[in-house]
């Protein structure tokens, strides 16, 4: 049997109980190691499950699925994954391989931060389409997830922001070079992903994009720390504020909040240290502002076409 | 402190190793027992805790608020509930109100169905807005849920439905006696929501909406019945075929998915007794069906105007 259990938000303790006994007696586990942390380190893992664990990074997982799948029609095979074990598409496909092989296999859920981050008071429900904000470098700088943000903002749903995160990235050097080394591990932080943001939102403006109104420095964003763990920090804040704010260690998650039920404004308070209804305000003043400044913009220019 | 824990899918072996410490320990320990269900019945959670629950109804949560925290300053109480503690916004509402009350709170998270659905190979950034989708009467035939269906499909996104609980609704003659009496427990199945689902899209149809062609008998849904317990099952087959499936025992939930990534259909295949691919390109070929006659009924109404 071939299990992948998924181990909550990163304490040793936030796996489930039926989790633990199969880890417990599994023949071979295998602790993946990429697309996010245990925010506690292996280390503690190993020691509360009193069992030794085999880290699977990329490479193992990408192209040593034989490997891991290794004998799992007579013994217990586990894979543990931080969060939910369906969070990326690499499991999808450890999985599709078991089933090609004939080998059963057997699911066992658990918290995500796409779950998890309704502890801010926002409605899951309300959310549209979750978006990734990579690392720009000078050379590669997307924003396909700019896009999507409007698109949610306009049918008035709040977008999950997921931000970047590089483990186990070779160096550039290393590419062409025989012996593989790696850059240190990074973590986007809310402060980044809004300073991206901003940068977007300046300049689309500059383009003259229509849809900019929705979305500028005022507008309120949430930021998450540590979701589920002990230091856990939420912050309501403007976009403009919270590129200068710091949430201390990863991983962080950013929400860009559409119009807001009051309820849901009411939970949230306790994570602003403004008055929320004002600040949300200001922001439609700006809004207003904005779509007035844009159409004597088109006005002007439909004049000159005259 | 005031705990608010969650159970994830349903079976008692699904809550985590710190939420069952501190269910352990708690003085007093609610479960929440009417937007969910405890597919295992309360008797067998007290058994696995070693511990009474108090039960929660509706009454008890939206009146009783300060008999739950009651003296939580000072002793350790926790209120359980299915699934992860934000899935319903009468959990935030206790957590508001401990706030006031300064009573210092804590949330353990747990997976709930909005993240466990992964489990049919969909990947959860692919979904859009969540919908809810009510039990029909003679009076009352809600279809808003139709149209963010429709929004999702025209952005390329998935769309999970929750469908319908009714636990401990007053009978309508009790509603005017003094002694309320209850209906039965009913959960909405996947057949009853293609069921409504159906009837909506002729009803569309018939009204000459320009977009129904996105959704039609022959678009593919995805049921799942049970998800994470041992007798889980998923089905993929037309929403024709969906009205005469029998998924068995609630909790179901429904997805009508988008445009699928080859991952996704490739994982999705396993749980379809057809073709995917191929049910995927009729829909289609409907589709293009739909455009054309309706391309042919606008024209015949413009040149009408002429």
């Amino acid at each position: 049997m071939f299990y992948v259990i998924g181990l909550g938000l990163g304490d040793p303790k936030d796996i489930t109980v039926k989790g633990l006994e199969i880890v417990k007696r599994c023949e071979r586990v295998y602790l993946e190691s990429y697309t996010s942390i245990m925010t506690c380190g292996h280390e503690k893992l190993e020691e509360f499950y009193g069992r030794p664990l085999i880290l699977a990074d990329r490479e193992l997982v990408e192209s040593g699925a034989d490997d891991i799948l290794h004998n799992a029609h007579s013994v217990e095979v586990a894979f543990l994954v931080v969060g939910d074990p369906f969070g990326a598409t690499t499991h999808t496909d450890l999985l599709i391989r078991a089933k090609e092989k004939n080998i059963p296999y057997q699911v066992i859920h658990n918290a995500s931060i796409m779950n998890a981050i309704g502890c801010c008071g926002l409605q899951l429900y309300h959310f549209g389409e979750t978006v990734s904000i990579p690392y720009w470098d000078a050379n590669w700088q997307p924003d396909s997830f700019f896009d999507k943000i409007i698109a949610n903002l306009e049918h008035g749903l709040h977008t999950l922001c997921l931000l970047d995160i590089r483990v186990k990235e070779p160096t550039l050097a290393s590419l062409t070079s025989k012996k593989r080394e790696y850059e240190p591990p990074r973590f986007m932080s809310c402060s980044t992903a809004c300073d991206q943001l901003s940068q977007l939102i300046h300049k689309r403006r500059l383009s003259g994009e229509a849809k900019h109104h929705l979305f500028n420095d005022r507008n309120v964003v949430i930021g998450l720390a540590r979701v589920g763990h002990e230091s856990q920090e939420i912050k309501a804040c403007t976009l403009k504020e919270m590129k200068q704010s710091d949430l201390g260690d990863p991983l962080h998650s950013l929400i860009i909040p559409a119009e807001m039920h009051p309820m849901e404004v009411e939970f949230l308070q306790q994570f602003c240290d403004e008055d929320l209804k004002e600040l949300q305000k200001k922001a439609r003043r700006d809004e207003l502002t904005s779509i007035f400044k844009l159409e004597t913009t088109l006005d002007s220019t439909s004049n000159s076409n005259n």
